[in-house]
């Protein structure tokens, strides 16, 4: 059971550099056994090139003690943590620092649903967090970084929007599995950056551009997701 | 027959990710046998490195029954259908979110021809559909996709312009082979790339920019095609 | 002789789609034996896949004859042998509709000297040309392409500014070998994006951005050439 | 221990090709071993296919002679030599003209930190040398490059913003080991990259961007640098 989700994060890991979203060594993607209370997440500062399934570190979802591992966990862990005890339904979670969704980030700004590709796997705009207190950069910093993320889905659907940009910073996704995040991180990456050359055409076209027609928006999700979904497998 | 057609398509399928138009498993080409009533499409949600030519789908063109598979053609099989019922000359047809057409797509706006990479492959700007209408949308939007693109083409020669943007969804090629829509597909990502680009710098020039010059066009788009066409094999 | 240069054209040739010049066979490269009266250039629609240095065609530089091929030479040819013959210290061309050379060539716009990285190959601003006239372009198009390029030359250096962009159109490149043209096509490419993204970040500066400094310009391109060159090999 | 040295700077260069950041044989990467009064340098005009470790070429820090080589050391040599006397903490230095950062370069513009990717790296704005006299350009170019780049950081800390841009030319970075500064430079060019896309979306979103938040970029620089580190390794 274990060694599975070790092997399931192992290889979604090894999908962000496959897909061009990492430099060096940023970037982690977990999974979560609810039933044996434990995450595995990737370990920090080993190189994609070098990393074995073995060498994901196993973590107490509970209290984020490392259980199992002679390596150090990502030091993003306790932002996994608090998404997973917070988010119920969600099975892995995915962080990278992905060029165009880390530009959205630097500036502050949701990324509007402007086509289909946004909305065949986000239901509405991509939220960005508001900026950090400095009580809240100071202390527990990387904890913070789950409880502002958890704030921004107070009212919103973390099951229909499964990404979030903190601000100033970079991207967090997530999904049901491993995978499905690192998935979504990709499919993430792709939208911020269509979105960003449609607002700059956008400009050029002297056109203001608000956001997508919501009836398009609801075919694409919905015929993909929900209870009536009868798109792909 | 079916088997070198199968075959085509399975080839004209793999040029996608080979020259960079796609992400996961997002686009499809497709190649048609009108005198037997069939079309070949790519099965739904397989990933490129696992498809095989066998697992191509075979579907009746004048119905869209799946005749021979075990697997569900694409899921934009019904736009397919349609292309082909409207538009008799043509042997294949493509579909991706390519990156920059997807972009003009996104913005409602058509690429105007700026060059002679344009001219060599389109004759005239690559026009742009209107939003589909909230009933166009609900009930059978994938056929209605193709008939709002078949919509576009009343005035327009869809032979010397094998190429229409989706309004906020994204490109559809087509040509006289499998292979040839593909083809198409990659040039006019190239040609949209291009034209973005051109319009940026035409702004920073404040330029006011429209069109290139119709004498151009008109070489080199027809010393490559049509009776006269002396350029290439 | 001519196996030898042939091998040159056909490593040339190799030398633009390795650095991402090219799009399926568009572009070309060429080499020229001016004791021999010869041109060799690549065949036209070979793909870069299947090309072998035998593939190269033997064209008489003086009248254009094939003298010894079954391939058909580059359509572009014509515009080969206007500029071998009037350029008379080159010994290799280049053509490529590289992105963002083809840009600015769409612009109509020539690319200013913003940094050591032009000026280490190119001696001032790359001139686009005008654009063609209606006459020039109906009849003899090609060679036409050729004139319009020597008539940009007239007051011009081009063993100092080894390139221009033909207007609507794309960059030319040439230089002593058909090793060098294609490594000019590189350089082209590099300082075309450099200056188009430089040019977009002044509009962000609020500044007018014209030119490098000059003392600049000529340390770095007179290390590397002329008499006094010190830099390099 | 020159043996090492070699084989260190030989694996850091090649780390530039790897990482996208260089163009022909452009950029380089020296190290130092000030014990024994040596730089080791990249040979001049080797292509990174050819090079061998033992190709490396060692220079007298104290005079700049060249000690053992059948190759002539990297033109720019003496800027090494002036930084490695003048900032006696550092152990390996990187010179490239990596797109983006050239950019900025081009632009004479420092690179303001905009997000936590630049503060992970860089304690503050990436400053831009201002322009070289005419003298300094005419005698003692490729030495002065490096006295204007000291000069720049008279009054800031090297240690903790290990880069700089030379106005009009490109970046240079530095670290305690030639691994090191080819790290910083690449993650220069993924920070520049990322600020010339937020300052463009800044422009569209009619928002003035100066710096990221104090609070944050100490928290990221601090953590992972300095006496009270706890970040990564």
């Amino acid at each position: 059971m274990i060694d599975k989700l070790k092997q399931a994060v192992y290889e979604a890991n090894l999908a962000l550099p496959k897909n061009n979203l990492v430099t060096l060594t940023w970037g982690n993607v977990s999974g979560v056994d609810r039933e044996n209370d434990v995450m595995v997440i990737k370990p920090s500062g080993v190189s994609y090139d070098e990393m074995k399934p073995e060498d994901m570190v196993i973590v107490r979802l509970s209290d984020g003690e490392v259980i199992d591992s002679r390596l150090k966990p990502s030091s993003d862990t306790p932002t996994h943590l608090v998404l997973y005890r917070n988010f119920p339904e969600i099975g892995g979670v995915c962080h990278t620092h992905s060029r165009f969704a880390t530009v959205f980030a630097q500036m502050g700004r949701a990324i509007p649903p402007l086509g289909t590709t946004h909305a065949d796997y986000f239901y509405g705009e991509i939220p960005c967090t508001p900026p950090m207190k400095k009580a809240e950069i100071e202390n527990d910093y990387e904890a913070n970084t789950g409880e502002i993320i958890v704030r921004e889905f107070r009212k919103k659907d973390y099951n229909v929007v499964p990404a979030v940009l903190v601000h100033e910073h970079g991207p967090f996704t997530w999904g049901n599995s491993p995978e499905k995040a690192a998935e979504n991180a990709v499919v993430l990456e792709e939208v911020a950056f269509m979105a960003w050359h449609t607002l700059m055409l956008a400009q050029n076209s002297r056109h203001l551009l608000m956001s997508m027609d919501d009836n398009l928006l609801n075919k694409h999700f919905l015929r993909k997701h929900g209870k009536d979904a009868y798109y792909g497998q």
